[in-house]
């Protein structure tokens, strides 16, 4: 989900700010990777992610069941990213009336898929004939005590899941023309919405925490402005996945892993619980500071930062 | 919001069906114009609504404010349909590079117009550049008493909330390269999420109730085969917009008007009750019999039903 502001700089976000401002009073729910709202007793996480064919995917590089999958992903992360526990989707899709309905009934198993693996059910939809294929996803969760975007501190350390870079390689081989490295294709096509691992970095103290939709360093600028606090990375502390180069590990989008900023005390002795729980690393990457803005260190030298992927 | 069956009989209803099967019971909802779902003590309904350029509307035809209205009131009629309180909108915008910041911002104004009409509050979004313009509202209400399809009993009476076929009439004017009709116009731009009157109409007894996007016949049929009864419907007896053809305002679809069935002493009192209230006639326009789909009468002999507003 693309919401209000604090927002980092950036056309992209001016524009979301512009359209965002015309509502004034009319908008609520605040500046985080969903909207926190409160119905009688319970605290709700709610989300939409869009994925439409020409801009997120190629229908060349996936099939629908992936399609599918991936698009339910991106919303459940929103999910995640606040530590929220998911309870269903609703999916728009658009689709080709030259489309067979087996491939529509493939793209939407691909949703159930995904959802299953979190506890979450489809609940509903529309079906609308569209030359593109368009997959929105909207995503509901119960978020008791959500983590969010503006309660990193000075002194925090700020923890990666997982290994970057792998989507944007994939991306970047099909867009060469090549066929992508099978596990940065799986990247690509599978992501995992982090669900548990949010839980967990939850109830082991986490201060504030994003999903990478928009890559490290673009969504550190946003949690950076978000919490008034400046965010240092070291280029080499980012780990990165194996078919990619660091530099993609920096800028790529849509990795759907979670940076977080972590109290001081959270160690060596925590990941490698998490580690083992999850199978999947949680790295160091960096410090929150005082300041604004994200400051990317490559062997404690201040480099110059790495464009984000953008949709404007 | 198109949903799991049970649907009348039709293509588009079997496309739907066929991909809502792939879910298994990986779907939970039912299969009313909002799923309904309970999260700890609160029941909430929740929808989702797409409009595509080219398939619901071409730009010539509507301001940016009067598209982001429609959409917004389309996704809000649902929650009208099953008689919840609105409480919030996630709107997925995608908008071509070329349009102006000041075009979204004003479609954006007009969903916040129509949710405010109602008191909802838009909670998020996403943005993403698309080729046609694309407008998907997720509506979510809370519903501790909601009326579905499927309570209607036979010896109910059928009743409709104003007057129908403006919609159509808009429409074929415009796609016979005419301007429409003023009052016409402003139905197709302008339509009225009916959450006051589904209200009023649940608090007098409403047994079974569905929103006409489909057409009056077409979700007749709906509600029909929800409620395991026959419709029968009177042609002479429906409420005709005064600038649509009495065939307009059988098969016009997107009327987001209300049809429901009411106990048979419900009568002339509540009716000028109603209308007094809400400015809107309430007509009679059939009978609930035992049986299954619908029956329409001209001077009560049956006649052929005319053919609904498909998207496929």
């Amino acid at each position: 989900m693309k919401n209000l502001a604090p927002l980092a700089l950036g056309s992209e976000f001016d524009k979301i700010r512009r359209i965002w401002r015309a509502l004034g009073d009319r908008a609520a729910g605040g500046g985080d990777d969903c909207a926190m709202v409160e119905v009688g007793s319970e605290r709700l996480a709610v989300s939409t992610d869009m994925a439409l064919e020409g801009v997120h995917f190629q229908m060349g590089w996936l099939q629908p069941h992936e399609i599918g999958w991936r698009a339910g992903a991106a919303a459940l992360s929103d999910l995640a990213a606040v530590a929220a526990e998911p309870l269903g989707l609703l999916v728009s899709l658009g689709i080709s009336e030259e489309w067979p309905d087996d491939l529509a009934a493939e793209l939407m198993d691909g949703i159930g898929d995904v959802a299953e693996t979190v506890g979450a059910k489809v609940w509903g939809g529309d079906l609308v004939r569209s030359e593109k294929l368009i997959v929105d996803v909207a995503a509901f969760g119960r978020a008791p005590h959500p983590i969010k975007r503006d309660g990193a501190m000075v002194g925090d350390a700020l923890w990666v899941t997982g290994r970057l870079g792998g989507p944007l390689a994939a991306l970047t081989a099909w867009q060469d023309g090549n066929e992508p490295d099978r596990l940065a294709r799986d990247r690509f096509a599978h992501p995992t919405p982090r669900v548990g691992e949010a839980d967990w970095l939850r109830a082991h103290g986490a201060r504030a925490m994003i999903d990478l939709s928009d890559g490290l360093v673009a969504d550190a600028a946003h949690l950076a402005a978000a919490s008034g606090v400046r965010c240092v990375i070291e280029a080499g502390q980012v780990p990165v996945h194996a078919a990619a180069d660091p530099d993609m590990a920096l800028a790529g989008g849509e990795e759907y892993e979670l940076l977080v900023a972590m109290p001081h005390d959270f160690g060596a002795d925590n990941t490698a619980e998490f580690s083992a729980k999850f199978d999947l690393p949680l790295g160091r990457v960096g410090d929150v500071a005082a300041g604004s803005g994200v400051e990317l260190l490559r062997d404690g030298s201040p480099v110059e930062l790495p464009v984000g992927y953008r949709h404007f």
